[in-house]
């Protein structure tokens, strides 16, 4: 696939580094640019391995472009000190996102500490507001990425789109914007209905895809590849395009099954199965 | 704790079978007993050992009232032949519900059986339109249970307390009504402002409570007692009992670890944390 010139359907394909949750950022960059995929999305952890400087050389070496950078938010805290740290980490990933050439920032809004699930909804507001004028100064935008359900107990109190739409609703739709992940969302009645009016607010930032398979065999790691599974992937991605999003659509699979899969494996079958079901 | 006469709180207590799963009804209800706690909640497979007026016997001669029978639904299927089985298993299950002295039939309504969740929920809507006549002539209310989006894939294309009221606003209140499971809607947004609307449409027929524990130890049976996670049970008892619902309200808890524990045991803990906690 080397030197294929990637266009219509493929010339938007990126691959969320946890899709290859093995591999460093020049292993997936690497991967990415042998595989003719355009985008990657990279993770922190792997951007900070190397430094967010020799991540962003490394991108324009290979000649494929970041997504976004995964991941800042996780807002909710019990104290306001530990509160402010967590507002402190989502400017440096604001920093790190600008210096390797991404204006997208990916925010798991976090989870309620104890049994207050409103207050936690709270804080997350507040952390997002006192992130929004360093990410306009730095040209970043936050895209808030509403979670399955399933994870309001351990990972993010903002579950529905248009519970995410809501939360972008008080700040400038140039800075903040959210996330559809088919994954998180497809469950929902209003979910095209939530699709169309994110459009029509200029809220979607990104798109990510993979699959619902069943039964699920895992919380966390337990995503499929597209086509493994129920979420209606081609109906969901022609109403994020009639939207008006035509960005990069990132696959972000967790799981573990694929995970002990060769990365390259991996890649050419996720551009296969992107191209096919996508 | 025999012999204590239940009021307030107390009075209203209910454990559904699956919390002391292992034991056959006999033994649920025997243990209800012994425990003081008014209602019982049966499954189906379970009566069917005994057959229903064997299970009628059982109930009125310990003075412990079914406050519901678990389940009805299950409606989409790829074939009409398939989905007329269907509607006639519950027509079953409604004759059981009445058999054994209790007005209140759960459905949890099915999944979709591949890539089309909307064509599922018709199914469901027209599953239902067709059990409501035999229903209604049999004095069985139909509760609607929306299930955690987690289940979409595999037990119910109906996932939130607004999708189930819109779904039960096709048919009568005397018949068809929602129940109202914490475990299954707590993570909503907009939760408290359906179980209101609930109330106001008059169809709050059920209120099921446990508790979602951090990590979730298994999709199905990861459910905790009350007490031992997030949810905010007495606010949503509140909620519930401000939209008028005064019911019995069923103790309903999946989970492993607790079906290894002997079943005094378990019921006596249920009735501490449900007093405590609910």
């Amino acid at each position: 696939m080397a030197g294929s010139a990637p266009d219509g359907l493929a010339a938007r394909l990126s691959v969320n580094q946890a899709t290859v949750d093995r591999w460093s950022l020049r292993e997936v960059v690497d991967g990415c640019a042998r595989h003719g995929i355009p985008f990657v999305g990279p993770w922190r952890h792997r951007v900070q391995e190397v430094g967010a400087p020799a991540a962003a050389r490394l991108l324009a070496d290979a000649g494929v472009a970041p997504s976004s950078l995964c991941r800042g938010g996780w807002f909710p805290a019990p104290t306001g000190a530990e509160r402010r740290r967590r507002v402190e980490d989502n400017l440096r990933a604001v920093e790190e996102a600008a210096a390797i050439g991404t204006d997208v920032l990916v925010l798991v809004c976090g989870p309620a500490g104890g049994r207050d699930i409103d207050g936690a909804r709270r804080m997350v507001a507040e952390g997002i507001a006192a992130v929004v004028p360093h990410a306009a100064a730095a040209g970043v935008r936050l895209a808030i990425e509403p979670l399955h359900p399933m994870f309001a107990g351990d990972r993010s109190v903002v579950v529905t789109l248009a519970e995410a739409l809501d939360l972008a609703a008080g700040f400038p739709s140039e800075t903040v914007g959210v996330v559809v992940d088919v994954y998180h969302v497809w469950w929902d009645p209003a979910v095209y209905a939530q699709i169309e009016r994110a459009g029509r607010e200029g809220r979607i930032l990104a798109f990510h895809v993979s699959d619902w398979i069943v039964p699920p065999p895992d919380f966390v790691r337990g995503r499929g590849m597209m086509g493994d599974g129920l979420i209606e992937l081609r109906r969901l991605r022609s109403a994020v395009d009639a939207a008006g999003y035509a960005g990069p659509i990132e696959v972000e699979i967790f799981n573990e099954a694929l995970w002990e899969r060769p990365g390259d494996q991996v890649l050419a079958l996720t551009r296969e199965r992107f191209l096919a079901c996508v």
